[in-house]
C-alpha cells in the first residue's frame, strides 16, 4: 500500500485509528478458551467489530511468540484473515527488529515475502545497515522507533550530542538518507505532547505511527494539534482500551463501540484538514 | 548458570566459544532437504560435533522467524535438544527485543519461562522498563547491544553527548543502575578493536558477548588483549565461519574441526590468566 493509498483510506473511513492486537491469552474472554484457536477466535471477532472503524492492524509479535508454535500459528491465520476480508486494512508487524545487514534481510524476507505485511517496526540503534535491507520492497514500509512511549524513552532518546541535537531527533535526520516518506514511517508516543512539534521540524510530511493513547494515557487532541498534515500523517493505535473493554461474552461488540466512539474523535480531528 | 558457573566451563573446556546457529535453509547441504525437518536435522548434527569445542550455542531468532511456524519448531527442538543432550551448554537466543514494560514482559516470558533459554540479547534505545522485565527471572541474563559488529555501529551509538560521553558508553553505564555483572552482560563487536579498552574501563568486570570473529573480519588476539579479564570475560562467537565451513556431507565434520582450530586459539589466549 502506497502513502496516497493510506490517505484515501483515511478519507473515506474518517479514521486514522489502529487497532492493536496484543493478544493475551490470559486475558481474554474465558469462554473462548474451549475454542480450537483461543488466539485467533479473540482476534477474528475483534477484527469483524472494529473494521468499519480503522485503517489499520497491528499485532505485536511477543503476544504471538510468547506462546511459542501455538502463537505463530494464530498470528499467521490472523495475517491472513486480515488480508483475506479486509485488504485496505494496513498491516503492522509490531516486531521492533533490527540486526545486522544479513539477519535483518532474514527478518524482511519474514514479514514482506512470506507473509505480504505491509510495514514493520524497526529498531534504529544498530544504524543503517540493519534498516535498509527492509527497505528493498516496493509498497512495504519501515517504521523507524523515534520517540516512544514509556518512560525508559527518556534514558537515551532524549541525549542530546555535541551540536544540540537529540538522539531522536538524529534518528529522524539521519534515517531520512536512507529513504524518504513513501516508505518509511515513525514511531512517536501520544505520551510526547508538545515534542510532535519539534518532530515536524525534521519530518514535516511523514507518517507517524501513534501508539500511547488509551491504557498509556496520551491525548488524541494534542497528538493532532501538534502532529498532523495535510494528509493527515498519523496512525494512531490504541490496544487495550479497545480489546479488552469489555472481557465477558459480548467483548466484540464493546471492542467494536469504543473503536466507534474514537472514529468519532478522528472524524472531528479530521475536519481541520478534510 | 551463573557467572561461576560459566566461568568453570571455560576453565574446563579451555574454550570461550559459541557457536552461532544462524541456520539457513538455502545455505545448509542439499542432502539434508530430504529430511522431515532440515533445519533441525542440521542443528543436530552441528552440535553434536561442535559441542566438545564450545560453552554456548546461539539461535539467531531471525533465521528461524523466516521459516514460519516450521522455524519454530525447529527452533524449540534444538533448544531442547542442547538442553538434554549437553545440559552445561548456556543457549542464548539472539533476539535484539525489546518494547515498552509490559511487552518486553511477554519477551521474557518467551524465552525463560517457555524455553528456559539462559540469555537474551536485548535492544537498549527504549531505555530501562523495555529491559527490566528481562531482569526479574534469577539465573537469567540480559546481553544488552552496546557497541555493535556493523558498519551501521557508527550511525548513532558513537554519538557524542554534550558531556564528551558516547552512546554506547551511556548504555554501559545507565543499564548497570538496573542490573550487575551477575544477570547482564553485553555485545561488543570484535570489529570494534581498541574500543574493547574503552569499553572496559566502564565495564570491567561483564562478560562480553563478542560477535564478529570470522566472517565479519574481526581479531581474535586483539578482543583479548583488549577485552579479556581474570575471569575472562569473553564468549566470542562465531556463526558462517564454522557452520558453513563445508556445504557438502561432511559438513558436521568439518564443522567441529573449525570450532576446534578456535578452541585452540582460545586455549593460547587463556594462558594469560589460567
Amino acid at each position: 500500500m502506497n502513502k496516497q493509498q493510506l490517505f484515501e483510506n483515511i478519507k473515506r473511513k474518517k479514521s486514522f485509528l489502529c487497532v492493536g492486537l496484543d493478544t493475551d491469552i490470559k486475558k481474554i474472554p474465558e469462554h473462548l478458551l474451549k475454542e480450537e484457536d483461543p488466539i485467533f477466535a479473540f482476534n477474528k471477532a475483534i477484527i469483524d467489530a472494529t473494521a468499519p472503524y480503522c485503517i489499520a492492524y497491528k499485532p505485536n509479535l511477543a503476544f504471538y511468540e510468547s506462546m511459542g508454535v501455538k502463537g505463530w500459528i494464530a498470528f499467521e491465520k490472523t495475517v491472513q484473515y486480515i488480508k483475506t476480508n479486509y485488504p485496505n486494512q494496513f498491516i503492522i508487524a509490531d516486531a521492533k527488529r533490527g540486526d545486522i545487514g544479513n539477519t535483518s534481510a532474514m527478518y524482511a524476507r519474514t514479514f514482506f515475502e512470506e507473509l505480504d505485511i505491509d510495514a514493520v517496526t524497526v529498531a534504529p540503534y544498530m544504524g543503517e545497515d540493519s534498516v535498509t535491507p527492509f527497505l528493498t520492497y516496493k509498497g512495504k514500509w519501515v517504521i523507524l522507533l523515534a520517540l516512544t512511549s514509556n518512560k525508559g524513552s527518556h534514558d537515551f532518546q532524549l541525549t542530546t550530542d555535541e551540536s544540540g541535537e537529540r538522539l531522536f531527533e538524529k534518528v529522524l535526520r539521519k534515517s531520512q538518507e536512507w529513504a524518504d516518506d513513501e516508505c518509511m514511517m515513525y514511531v512517536v508516543g501520544a505520551t510526547q505532547g508538545r515534542m510532535f512539534e519539534d518532530i515536524r521540524k525534521i519530518a514535516p510530511d511523514h507518517f507517524l505511527l501513534v501508539p500511547g493513547i488509551g491504557a498509556q494515557g496520551g491525548s488524541l487532541e494534542e497528538v493532532c494539534q501538534y502532529g498532523m498534515t495535510r494528509e493527515c500523517g498519523l496512525i494512531v493505535n490504541s490496544s487495550r482500551a479497545i480489546i479488552y473493554a469489555d472481557k465477558g461474552e459480548t467483548f466484540a461488540k464493546t471492542a467494536g463501540e469504543e473503536a466507534l466512539k474514537v472514529q468519532r474523535q478522528m472524524e472531528e480531528q479530521l475536519k481541520a484538514i478534510l
